[in-house]
């Protein structure tokens, strides 16, 4: 009999699962928010998520329950698993990636490296954080944000009054999260994988390129990362999915201070832009991965395949001419690049797809995985 | 628009043809045999592929049709041209794969390396061909065999007596095809994939081990095939290529003789089991190609990822115990391995899914597979 993983959600995350599952025959069934998303090829059902039967009703057709996002509401969550569905990650881990307070919260318990934090409430908080950092700062949502999106970077104690005003109508006690700016030379992200009896798997760190709060490109591994710098983010990475009792892929988002610290900047836990590169860069995908950690099967190998992986993401999508004129041009100029395409329609800004190309040399790999993504967009280059 | 490709049947080969889609947002539609087929998760329409409206609906949905197998008769590819249909391969080229003794005449034509053959109708016919050739030769039926049915070794002029009956019941002036029995040290096979402008791809060329007439082993490359040897493989394989007008993917099974000469064994004019190791072994897998070359858009690259790479096929399928408790005892003991499954039911020698394994040392890549692809299988070890 197939084992039968359910995704919540039916975004790109879910489509890239499928690939994986039809190689290894795991039937993979997708609640969609809508018509016609990115993994509708998936056996799909479109229903809310946000809506106990619903979900509970999708939930019994499937052995494991898992995630395209993070959105799925705690107290749904908690009725499945009285239900006695099977779902990963659990409600008491994706408690951490809905809500960016009781995140710092829980990492400051677990010891873990992070920027200086506080919960506020009001202007005044914003001030006092202010004046002891310099007079710049970051205000984030505690819930919502992502690309970029609850996210401002603040130097006056009235910046985010908008958001203020918003929670004090949502009456729900709420704040906001106002972190330090940090200084730091660059990004980086360590992907694990975790499975409920414990075992996990580690990919090599990657760096990350944002552009407008959004990933842009990723470097596996991440350069000069060898060594003890490489044994920090996997530190920090396994005591996270640990301390946290992640289960499936978790993404930890780090910052590299300007002075040589690691700080955790985000969380995700499912598949992740991050490790995107490991579908044609590593033995074991991350999304092969995390159907088998959700499965609680034994984990596969990580290694990179080649010595450099570079991995770029495509904006807008194609706006002028048509995909197989795309195809035409790119396939022609850079026979080594893997181009992968959501089936998303095009608006400006949004991930459509993603190219990836490994090789020894990384400045030709990152030349060819960069060339490529800009045939397939018409917005500006990712690397001006 | 997507670009839309309809496969006629959904076997594993359409199967494996969906993640390549999926990853490049080509839309796959699957005309399938029946309900429940391999390929049940592209979109199918089930219909019979000898049936002209049914076949001329399904292709007028699609930008180019091309095929899972080679049984669709040449008077509906035919008429399907007629009426303005691409389709990959044409019937120009596919009517090679579907009659050996018109193969073996145009191979013969073309110039290249093939086995002694001989046209027969009767037991006279067989007598005169095993006198000339040490009294013993291979009989295959023109239409219809594969995986070893319809091939006989013969040593005695009534041996295929059966087959005349009832090629003289079918009264279509049928004949049968008789080859001399080649020695041969071993047995190779060289994939290419052509486009209809013409460019072709060439993978390494692979050795094949066969048990019991079917494909169990595939070594990539070939062991000892450095040099001449591979470039007389790629320079027959592209001859037949060209000389037959292939488009899509094409597998030439060759014998490499007890004196060193390679001669040309069988043609496959479809994805084959002898290039299943280039999903997990190379920079574009023969599946991707296979959509990319019936789209004509430019082919990717065909190096091989690693110094070795071994699939061994899986028979019969899970016949005891639960797939889930078969992957538990496969991942843990071989975290490097890419499983295959194909979610067909189990049957004793049905080919039901592979393994591949790639690495630097080629005992320990084969062990591996090896290992892996028997903890799959009821039946007797592959290798004994």
């Amino acid at each position: 009999m197939a084992l039968t993983v359910g995704v919540i959600g039916a975004g790109q995350l879910a489509r890239m699962m499928i690939p994986a599952a039809v190689n290894l025959g795991i039937e993979l069934k997708v609640l969609a928010e809508a018509d016609g998303m990115s993994a509708e090829l998936a056996a799909v059902s479109v229903g809310d998520y946000r809506d106990l039967p619903t979900v509970l009703a999708f939930a019994k057709t499937v052995d494991v329950l898992t995630f395209d996002h993070e959105h799925v509401p705690q107290e749904i969550l908690r009725e499945l698993v009285r239900e006695g569905i099977i779902v990963h990650p659990g409600p008491d881990a994706l408690l951490y990636a809905q809500d960016k307070l009781l995140m710092r919260e829980k990492l400051a318990e677990l010891g873990l490296p992070i920027p200086d934090w506080a919960r506020i409430t009001d202007a005044a908080g914003l001030a006092d954080f202010l004046q002891a950092h310099g007079g710049r700062a970051v205000v984030k949502t505690a819930r919502g944000g992502y690309d970029g999106k609850g996210v401002r970077v603040v130097s006056h104690e009235h910046d985010v009054d908008d958001w203020f005003l918003a929670l004090a109508e949502d009456g729900n006690d709420g704040a906001l999260l106002v972190e330090e700016l940090v200084h730091f030379s660059r990004e980086l992200a360590q992907v694990v994988a975790r499975r409920p009896n414990g075992e996990i798997a580690v990919w090599p760190v990657v760096e990350t390129v944002q552009k407008d709060g959004v990933c842009a490109e990723v470097i596996a591994p991440a350069p000069q990362s060898a060594g003890r710098l490489a044994d920090v983010a996997t530190d920090i990475a396994v005591a996270v999915a640990v301390g946290i009792g992640v289960t499936g892929v978790l993404a930890v988002e780090l910052f590299q201070t300007t002075d040589e610290r690691l700080l955790i900047n985000e969380l995700a836990m499912r598949p992740h832009n991050s490790g995107h590169w490991s579908i044609d860069g590593s033995t074991t995908s991350q999304f092969e991965q995390h159907l088998r950690a959700v499965l609680d099967l034994p984990l596969g190998a990580t290694g990179a395949r080649d010595p450099w992986t570079v991995m770029v993401n495509i904006f807008g999508g194609p706006a002028s001419g048509s995909l197989g004129d795309r195809y035409a041009g790119a396939f022609a100029q850079h026979p080594l690049v893997k181009v992968h395409n959501y089936g998303k329609a095009s608006r400006p800004g949004r991930k459509v797809g993603h190219v990836t190309v490994g090789g020894d040399d990384l400045d030709e790999v990152a030349y060819q995985a960069r060339a490529t993504a800009q045939l397939f967009q018409d917005t500006a280059p990712i690397n001006e």
